[in-house]
């Protein structure tokens, strides 16, 4: 049985505490909280006109520009690589849909990555990740792991990773490739958070092993577009390309049939990464930073073990070590205990696969509530000093230090 | 393996032929074809800041909306029965991956329906369908099916018919209910074309076995909104509702997460049934039965048998009686001489799981190739006259009439 994402469904708990007046700081849900930029919204409303089906992969101006984006970003693409949907959710699904063997995931991994793999009725094996920076699985633990369960499967990634909000480095990467590369494995490459990497540009698995790396990406997060459900998928050339994509469409055909025809101008347009968009992602990256890294301090300070951020606005610390002074024994126990106690809600680590006192914290909603919040916070050049900001971050601040006493 | 669906694959066949130079005339996929009302576009327009997820279900206003336009068809509905998706198609893929047992069709029935059963692992069997009407299965034949394959299972049955166009009566919506609640299927009523029915109103299985029946509708079909991607389901109260409704949402969340927001603002004015799309839809169900009407004339004329047309926009006729007078022995072999000899594309009764020289035509394709042709034939008094759509019938009238000799 397949249950309501755990992302999606503490959103609309919290969402539903706040309707009845409870104070709750809203770190649980990986919605970028940013406005939609007005020249984004003028696409949509001039494009209202594109009621037809259209093909299945998306329209060859929207592909294009992926492909073209994708290309500036060091990953060469062409159009014909490309197939959007509505959301990098449903390619990941289609990608796992038409790939074949089992699922190998870091532990901890991104909620839906488990539920997707159950859903198309494939086994998935859990690799915890390296001290350093989530995202990938520990390459010495996945070799041991491939050579008892043997050769095949597919592996995801995810880079920036969600929910450490760390960035694999290159070297780990590459050592992640090769132990795939000699284990037969297909790589799914998440890299949804790529532009929202702080500091570090994104080293894709599809540099090391370029015919057996699928990429996904999408808008909901860089471009704060998650409610318009933009996604797309980058198929590698080489021997898989032809089954491979034929079966993403055959999916894609039989469960959602295409990306809304609007949307793909929406995506024509972000792709081609007009100076708007570049100066928009810029200022949004920003943002998440200081406000990430700010929640991060707090968590230190509050004594939580946590790798530093590096992309995105994820952080992932842990109170394992405090199971005792706590009196807290699962990550679930702690996120309710910091729900119903401190009304600060993150999702916990068991919803990642993980276990142990670990949660997920997401400070993309610290923004602001409404949009002249999120863009004031979008143009602030000290955004930690804004009323509504500050005001949160005492709270967290509060939540965070009674929790040890 | 799920392949391309053939109905969007035929239609990306056409679209190339066309851009060729070559004159095809498109009876082949099943887009209304008709143009965006200005209202609708002006909802999406001013939609553009609803960039938040919002609740897998979709919006409480939405919901509210959808649950008014069935209560006021006869389906009396609450908003909690509603779950809003990309397409009635992917809600049909969630329903389908959240009931158990095997599937039964209708044959000839919709292209997609098999291959979601597939996509889920179920298995199918097929049905065939009464002379006077397609839809549903023969009662008669269903009960006997059944007798030997044992209780349980999900019906899938079309109100009114696509591939046949027609509209089975409340008499045999009553049979087959009965049928249906001795063997203990539960029922999925694919209602997307319900406001097209040319005259009579649908009974929905739904007033017969109102525990067991599950409603799947869109705004494709007589909005003719297909590139929008907007679909949702109406679970039924009773034993069924809890965990189905649960299982849906999970795939929902897992798959495509919501309906986009500014769609669901488009959903929330359509289905509150404003007098303006009312009016549309009148227009728009009187032009296709015109031109579907026209079209089997030709057709009978032509010396095919063919059930006459009650709904929507498609014909289904037979020319299995002159496989020798043709020497063409399948359908797909019939369409692609269709296609090949007379520029007229059709889809085979393959797609839809028939056998026979059976094909499927769809004549809203014939209302105009732009926005102005379309607008003027929903405005004609008498559409036939006017010179796009006569030159075409005249091609067609060609095309099936040298088809005898």
């Amino acid at each position: 049985m397949i249950r309501h994402s755990a992302t999606l469904a503490v959103n609309e708990l919290v969402r539903a505490k706040q309707a009845r007046g409870e104070r709750v700081t809203h770190l649980a849900f990986g919605e970028a909280g940013l406005p939609v930029l007005p020249e984004i919204a003028q696409v949509l409303a001039e494009s209202t006109d594109r009621n037809s089906y259209g093909p299945v992969a998306g329209s060859a101006a929207a592909r294009q520009a992926a492909a073209n984006h994708l290309t500036r970003r060091g990953l060469e693409t062409t159009a014909d690589q490309i197939v959007f949907g509505p959301g990098s959710k449903s390619m990941l699904f289609a990608v796992l849909a038409a790939l074949p063997g089992d699922v190998i995931l870091p532990r901890p991994s991104w909620v839906s990555y488990a539920a997707q793999a159950a859903l198309v009725g494939k086994r998935v094996s859990t690799i915890d990740i390296p001290g350093h920076a989530g995202g990938v699985p520990d390459p010495d633990l996945l070799d041991r792991h491939l050579a008892t369960a043997g050769p095949g499967g597919v592996l995801i990634v995810t880079l920036p990773d969600n929910p450490t909000g760390t960035l694999a480095s290159p070297q780990l990467v590459k050592e992640v490739c090769e132990v795939a590369n000699i284990h037969d494995l297909v790589i799914v490459s998440d890299e949804i958070y790529r532009d929202l990497s702080h500091t570090d540009p994104v080293h894709s698995p599809a540099l090391e092993l370029p015919e057996r790396t699928v990429v996904t990406s999408g808008l909901s997060k860089s471009t704060a577009l998650g409610g318009y459900r933009i996604g797309y998928v980058r198929v590698p050339h080489g021997p898989l390309f032809t089954e491979l994509h034929a079966e993403i469409i055959g999916v894609a055909s039989e469960v959602w049939s295409a990306l809304p025809g609007p949307m793909q101008a929406v995506a024509e347009y972000v792709l081609n990464d007009p100076p708007e968009i570049r100066a928009y992602i810029d200022a949004a990256r920003n943002l998440h930073r200081t406000l990430v890294t700010a929640v991060y301090n707090e968590n230190i300070a509050a004594g939580a073990s946590c790798r530093a951020p590096q992309g995105g606005f994820y952080l992932y610390p842990d109170f394992s070590h405090a199971r005792s002074t706590l009196g807290i024994h699962t990550g679930e126990g702690l996120a309710r205990h910091l729900l119903d106690r401190h009304g600060v809600a993150v999702l916990a680590g068991e919803a990642f696969g993980d276990d142990g006192l670990r949660f997920r914290v997401a400070t993309s909603l610290l923004c602001g509530v409404d949009t002249e919040q999120r863009w004031t916070a979008m143009h602030s050049s000290d955004p930690l000093r804004l009323p509504w900001i500050a005001d949160s971050l005492e709270h967290i601040r509060t939540a965070f230090r009674s929790l040890m006493g």
